[in-house]
């Protein structure tokens, strides 16, 4: 076991983590530093890690160092292993009583199929845990400065998968939600966003598309619905990237703290004219 | 500074709290190992932490021994700091020269107020970071062994604020999701369930409401659209509660891993006639 790090003390102390368990443990949208303190208590005693495309190598190195790694990525268009293998892999790693992590990117329950796992274990008798983490419809956008809800901005918000966007009725997410996070959108985004224009949504309602959220590497795409398709390419972006749409996002021209960090500025502190979004927190 | 821990190596080191920052940081739903590893760097580097009600006390023992706490919990019906004054603070504090983490419960930017706030600092020259943490809608529900999202039920979760049932079209947001997630709703949970079954969802469609959700006081009440507002009255439920709606829901009775932790025992884990969800991933 490592000894490069230390958990802090817990009332009821850090579970432990048993032979033919499986953890099913969420690593967020990329940074590391994302991770939960239940994460890293799961990597540390973890003898095999099952872990997804999404997942930075650098978890990795905070693992046991003989810990096993088996790479089960998921990621659009690329050969993987199919669903049904991961979970019977997961099943079999248990019964020849391993201590297994699943780690997976972002929560295992926000369109990561963490729920379709972990049915699969409860069926075969395998005990597991749960150990949410960061989705990065949420954190992967507060990365560009982007907050999903907003007072001046209606109440709700509406997370979709973009996978399969026939299945969705999107004239009743576009009026359900002033703001709507997009998952696995990229593929279709042409396709999102003439439903979206078509269900009445305004041609030049402003979308930021955040690829590598959270890492580095990320950029932010800002565009329109109209325009959203044609820049996708001539920007050359590219999954893993997370759509938002609405108002919300103009709020990254005050709200883009990556900004302050790297150059001590922001575009526009104070947006009186344009965005009109005004907080209320000061009235 | 507290020697009890040390954080993992991160490539590029871990952010350093400057003198005249804030950090505006999700907590996560109450659980203290659900905090990020950018959280716990925050709260060991902090000199004043403002901090919301609902953040779990054992948390502020990872704090410097001589960081000042200020409670600045919002909890509906008690008294407390106006978002305008809590704002305003922030800002004094930093312009003091403070080294200033602004912790609050679930992610600051899921109906928190953390856009605001950040608004607020943005327009009043305050440097700034955001640290996401994990919502309680996704975590919280996570405990109680209830996905957000699964292949078998939609493409799509919606989260609204309930804190003012009257601003929000439930027609459209009953449509647009089969789950549905309620945050601050327990107040109004009868003008809640009325709206939805007048907008077309069944009287008998399941309804699950977390109460101190992660927590060792986690309660959860299993309860129907039609009868959830009378089970919580005799049943005692209060705020701070999660309440999901949907199929979802049901999910609970095979995934609830806390059980398994704590009895050995699901409920159902292979509830084929009730509930029908089937996980495809065996498919």
């Amino acid at each position: 076991m490592s000894d490069s790090y230390t958990l802090p003390n817990l009332a009821g102390d850090w579970p432990k983590m048993l032979p033919g368990w499986v953890w099913l443990c969420g690593a967020g949208p990329g940074d590391p530093g994302l991770l939960t303190l239940h994460a890293l208590n799961a990597i540390r005693q973890a003898e095999v890690i099952v872990c997804d495309a999404l997942v930075d190598r650098q978890v990795l190195d905070w693992a046991h160092p003989q810990a096993e790694v088996v790479f089960a990525g998921k990621r659009g268009g690329q050969a993987s292993p199919k669903q049904s293998e991961i979970s019977a892999q997961l099943v079999d790693l248990a019964r020849a009583g391993k201590k297994v992590l699943r780690l997976k990117g972002g929560d295992p329950f926000v369109f990561g199929r963490g729920g379709e796992e972990a049915q699969t274990l409860a069926r075969s008798g395998v005990p597991f845990r749960i150990i949410p983490g960061i989705s990065a419809g949420i954190g992967g956008l507060a990365y560009a400065g982007i907050p999903v809800t907003h007072n001046d901005i209606g109440q709700s918000v509406t997370f979709v998968t973009g996978h399969d966007p026939h299945a969705v009725d999107w004239a009743a997410v576009s009026r359900a939600s002033a703001t709507l996070v997009i998952y696995m959108g990229m593929k279709h985004i042409g396709h999102i966003c003439d439903a979206l224009i078509g269900a009445g949504r305004a041609g030049d309602e402003p979308v930021a598309i955040v690829a590598n959220a959270s890492l580095p590497k990320q950029k932010v795409l800002e565009t329109t619905l109209a325009t959203c398709a044609v820049d996708v390419v001539t920007q050359s972006f590219k999954a893993p990237a997370i759509i938002a749409i609405g108002r919300a996002t103009l709020l990254r021209q005050a709200l883009d703290w990556q900004a302050l960090v790297a150059d001590g500025d922001l575009r526009d502190p104070d947006p009186v004219d344009n965005p009109p979004i005004r907080g209320k927190s000061d009235e």
